[in-house]
C-alpha cells in the first residue's frame, strides 16, 4: 500500500486551497500512490471563527472535487477535515472515498480541542464546533483502516477501540501547533503505533509563521514497533511510503501486547455502537 | 516528595542483593528521601528458572529486612519485586511498606512477560511464574500512588485505571533488556506520564554484561507533560528527585486530557475489584 502525505500550505482563500488540493492529489496519483491523505482544515484557515464561514454541507462544493479526484485518479481519499454543516451544528469533518469517488467514511472529530497554556497556546474548538460520537473505520483491499482527527489521537482509548474493531493502520488527520507539536507530536504517534502495534499516519498543514494557528507541520509515519518511518520538515511537500503490512504479524508475533491484555481484569468497551 | 531510585547491581547471592539494597536504602535516608524504590527482581537474578528457587513467602526473610529498614529509616519503601511463594505458585511481587515498617500494598505482575523476537531478547515469564489480577494503589501524605511491575507498564488500560482511581504518580521496578530498552524504555515512561497526565518512575537493575538476562538499566523519572526530568545511564547508582505535586494540577488545566475523555462514547472498567 504505498500512501502519499500532502503536507500542503492552507490559504485564506477556499478555492486555491481545493486547487491547491487537486493539484497535490494528482502529483500522488503520478507516484503510483494507493492512497492520498490531506491534512486538518486543508481548505479552511484553523481558527474558531473561521469554521462556521467555511462550512459546507455533505456533499457541498468540496466535497464534490474530492470526490471527482479520487475517482478520476483511482485512489483512496482521506480528505483531511473541513468544516461540515449539519442544520445548526459544525464539525470538524474528514470525508473517506474509495477508487471510484464514492464516500466510504465519515469521522467527526470527537474530541474538541479546548486548552489554555500558560505562555503557550490557547484555542477552544467548542466555541463554533460540535464534537462527533464515532469510532470511525474503514474496509479497503489492504485491510480495515482507522481515522481520527487530531486532538482524537490523545486518548489511548480511540485508538485501541479502532485496533480491537481490526484497524491495522490508523490515519490521522492533524495540525498540533508550535507548544505542543515539539513537545508531544513525535510521541503521540510513536506511542499509538507502539501500544497496539499498527502504523499511524499523521499528516499536518504546512507551517505558516503568519497564521493566527502556527501549524508544526512535520507529517510523519511511525511503525507497529514505535519507530518513525516518514517525517517531513515544516514546508511544503509530499512524502511517499510503501506501508509493509507484514510486519504488523511479525511484530504481534514476537511481542504479543494484544494477546496479552488482562481482558479478564479489564474492559474496555464502545458504549454507542456504530 | 523526594524520592530515590536505588538502581543497585545484582548478584546470584541473595543475602549479597539484601545487605546491597539495605545500604542504598540508608543512602537514601541519609540524603532525606521521602520514597524509595527499589528495582525488579533485586534479590534474584532475572531468569524463569531462578523464580522458584530464590521465591519465599510473604512475611519471609527479605520481606523481614524491607520492613525493618522502612521502619528504621522512617521512609516509603517500594519494594522492587522478588519471587513471591504462596502454595504452589510463585508471583512475580512487589510489596510496599510505610514509615513504620507496616506493608500497606502488595502488587503481582500482571501481564508475563513472554516475548520472541527474531534475534533479540526472548523471555518466557509464564513457565514459572503465575499473573496477579489486581490493580495496586496506595495511600499516602502526598496522596494516591499506584505501583506495577516492567512489562504492566506497556498497557494503557492498567495506567489509565490507576488513574481514574486517583493515582497521581505510577512507579513501576522493571528490567527492560538490551532489545526493549533502547527501542521502548523511555517511550513507555514518557508516554503513560503524558496521556495520564501523572509522574511515572521506573527503577531497573544496573547493567550486568555477564548476566543470562541483561538489564537496560536507565531509571528514570517523567512528567505530567512527558519530559524526561531523571534518567540514570547502565551504572549504579542512586538518583534522587523532588516531585512537584502541584505541577499536576497545572499541566490537567492547561490541557484538561482526563476531562476531554468521552465517557459517553467509551468506557474502561475493571472487571474484578480490588
Amino acid at each position: 500500500m504505498k500512501i502519499a502525505l500532502l503536507q500542503m500550505s492552507i490559504s485564506d482563500k477556499k478555492q486555491k486551497n481545493i486547487e491547491k488540493a487537486i493539484s497535490f492529489l494528482k502529483q500522488a496519483k503520478e507516484n503510483k500512490a494507493d492512497m492520498a491523505i490531506l491534512p486538518e482544515m486543508f481548505c479552511c484557515p484553523y481558527a474558531a471563527q473561521n469554521f462556521p464561514i467555511y462550512a459546507e454541507e455533505q456533499g457541498g462544493m468540496v466535497w464534490q472535487a474530492l470526490s471527482k479526484t479520487a475517482k478520476e485518479c483511482n485512489m483512496y481519499l482521506v480528505g483531511g477535515s473541513m468544516p461540515e454543516r449539519e442544520k445548526e451544528a459544525i464539525y470538524n469533518t474528514c470525508y473517506v472515498f474509495d477508487r471510484k469517488g464514492k464516500q466510504i467514511a465519515k469521522h467527526r472529530k470527537m474530541h474538541l480541542f479546548d486548552i489554555e497554556v500558560t505562555g503557550g497556546q490557547c484555542f477552544k474548538e467548542s466555541d463554533t464546533l460540535t464534537a462527533g460520537n464515532q469510532v470511525t473505520i474503514f474496509d479497503t483491499e489492504f485491510g480495515k483502516i482507522g481515522v481520527c482527527i487530531c486532538y482524537d489521537i490523545r486518548f489511548p482509548e480511540l485508538a485501541r477501540l479502532m485496533v480491537l474493531e481490526g484497524a491495522n493502520v490508523m490515519i490521522v488527520p492533524a495540525a498540533f501547533n508550535m507548544t505542543t507539536g515539539p513537545a508531544h507530536w513525535e510521541i503521540s504517534f510513536r506511542t499509538r503505533a507502539l501500544d497496539n502495534q499498527i502504523y499511524t499516519i499523521g499528516v499536518a498543514p504546512a507551517r505558516n509563521e503568519n497564521a493566527a494557528y502556527v501549524s508544526y507541520g512535520n507529517s510523519i509515519v511511525a511503525s507497529p514497533w514505535g519507530e518513525i518511518l516518514v517525517r517531513l520538515d515544516e514546508k511544503e511537500a509530499i512524502a511517499f511510503y510503501e506501508i509493509d503490512l507484514d510486519k504488523i504479524n511479525k511484530v504481534r508475533q514476537e511481542l504479543p501486547l494484544l494477546k496479552h491484555r488482562r481482558t479478564d481484569i479489564y474492559n474496555l468497551s464502545l458504549k454507542i455502537k456504530k
